[in-house]
């Protein structure tokens, strides 16, 4: 099904795909040098669209660079939205996406958001099968190794008036990247803020924009100063907390009838609708006793957190996204007061934290043949 | 002064301009057939920074596109932010830049607010008074076109970590435009609109970033599906008004005591801090009779506006910005009930906005000589 918002012009489609392999194909980094979406594969895929021819013959290419007119109003008005997604290779070069439906749904949500096109997930998911299958032999086959893909549509009418955007390019571009944590889990420390606010009702928090992005550096950055790897955002008088950095937030309490209650904000508008997330919730939903474990998406305020660890009952905290599965915290910083988050003796994350890793890691990498991961 | 945040970084430079002319000048349009934003003189302005040798010399040189890696931040997390200013021409020849300081200021406060380099703002206008006047042919000497001009600063590093930008470009690119309303004013009916929320405290909403653009425009768009040229945004459970789509919105009422009040909205954070709207509340200050006259930056609610109608004590209303100085407003459409906005007899605007518009007009063009109008 074609979705762009005009009649009769083309959707997307991946049998009219043309692919211009490099002449000069670059050396691959050893993987233990790989930084985090510093360096990239030999190809990429692109794909041009206008309002009225819909979209153009997908392009696998040599990746370089754009050539974009400097009054494209992907400069100036910031119609752009992006996913973050991986592909994994194991020892038997079985090569797989994690929930790719979600990344594509998520991003013509996005893409709804800010009138940029949408386009047939069934389609860019076979493109960029195609395009993994062509530069497969940059993914490094050790656990904890992955391609990190960056599906990328951006607005590029060229003209400065303020309105939906008539020429689009979709792009996907691939990095290799290595552990998250080489050497087992590292915890994080994050800075509770409020003086500095992500998102809002009505506003876009729930999409994957570009616009959600640079507002919060330096909020970022002046945490970093403090000694914090990242914020985790607050919202409103009560100090909802929201979200960690570019990371979904997830709280694991004692309930005063000797349960556990696993807690992350719900999905209001305002939070970004993380494919981590979503994963983690079913598998705590379908894997863990349900006798024992509440599974909440609820509000939970900063002051609940400190009460709770103050009581000794807050159990573990962590994040959640693409980039680590999960990011064990150890400490939030809150009004020039530290919450400390316990941790496994001799470990840097709690027990549920490293459980959803291998659970997650286990289909991801195929060793847990999985509907959710998608052999290519 | 060089403001780079690091320390021993070049600042911006105008000595060190190099140019390189077009060999291919560009045919001119016809004055009458100008587009906003869609045509571009045969020139632009160009100077990179990188975080270790802080500015590049600037460069003068063919209007063309930009080649950009497909990994760069701009594309990705909104690092863009941008000015819009105009360089007028009169009959005698003389080219003038209204208030260009105060555009560098929020330039600079603008990059700040993303942590993008900030740089001397003289050295910029020399830059920029150099580009246009290379160009100057492009500028129409009648009254209502002008040149217009859009400085543009963007993160150009070639990587995906979510971090303060170590590259950078600062652009500026020029488009002849034509008077906003040639055959006199034409009131705009704006929809006033709180289910979409364009800024919040602790964003960025009084910043001239990319990231206040995109977001807004699917609300832009419903409006227009009904009629309406524009929203007005409003805020909070009160129904603030704070600004009208691209412009500051202004309204005239009666008082109880017979005199007359001029009200825009305050600069609380959520307000973009415009030129227009600064040099209109100056002069409303200083020419008016403030004996009959109070000039009030203060919260007004959608309510009490309908209020005011209802009464017969609203007397205009109009927005402010480079694009249009002033654009009168006949109707603010609101839960399904107008309100409609006085006009003169005849005329499509209050006696105010008639006023303001002459003013800033006589000064933009030299016509009254004033400190505003830069003469380059």
């Amino acid at each position: 099904m074609s979705t762009a918002s005009t009649a009769p012009v083309a959707g997307l489609d991946a049998a009219r795909l043309q692919i211009s392999k490099t002449s000069s194909p670059k050396p691959k980094l050893a993987p233990e040098s790989l930084v985090f979406g510093k360096s990239f594969t030999d190809h990429m895929l692109a794909i041009e669209w206008t309002a009225e021819h819909g979209w153009a013959a997908p392009q696998i290419k040599p990746y370089g660079p754009l050539m974009l007119d400097p009054a494209s109003v992907v400069f100036h008005y910031a119609f752009e939205c992006f996913e973050g997604m991986k592909a994994y290779r194991n020892k038997a070069d079985e090569i797989r996406l994690f929930r790719p439906d979600k990344n594509m749904a998520r991003l013509n949500a996005s893409a709804e958001r800010i009138c940029l096109p949408q386009f047939d997930s069934e389609e860019l998911i076979k493109l960029i099968s195609e395009f993994v299958k062509l530069d497969k032999d940059w993914i490094p086959t050790d656990r904890g190794y992955s391609l990190y893909l960056r599906p990328t549509l951006i607005g590029t009418q060229p003209a400065l008036g303020v309105g939906a955007p008539q020429n689009a390019l979709l792009y996907v571009i691939a990095s290799p990247v290595g552990p998250y944590y080489p050497t087992g889990f590292k915890a994080v420390r994050l800075e509770a803020t409020d003086y500095a606010v992500r998102a809002w009702p009505g506003g876009a928090g729930n999409r994957k924009l570009g616009a959600n992005y640079a507002p919060c550096i330096k909020a970022q950055r002046e945490a970093a100063s403090r000694g914090y790897q990242q914020n985790l955002w607050l919202f409103g008088p009560e100090g909802n907390i929201t979200e960690a950095g570019t990371m979904n937030a997830f709280f694991v309490f004692k309930t005063p009838e000797g349960k556990r209650e696993l807690v992350t904000a719900p999905l209001d508008g305002t939070i970004l609708e993380g494919v981590t997330r979503d994963s983690i919730l079913e598998l705590a939903r379908t894997r863990l006793d349900q006798n024992q474990w509440i599974i909440s998406e609820r509000y939970c305020t900063i002051a609940e957190v400190k009460a709770a660890a103050e009581r000794g009952d807050l159990v573990e905290a962590f994040g959640a996204g693409t980039a680590a599965v999960v990011s064990p915290i150890k400490e939030i910083g809150w009004k020039e007061a530290a919450i400390f988050v316990p941790l496994q003796e001799g470990k840097e994350c709690g027990e549920l934290t490293e459980k959803v890793a291998e659970w997650i890691g286990d289909i991801q990498y195929g060793k847990d043949v999985h509907p959710w991961s998608a052999l290519i």
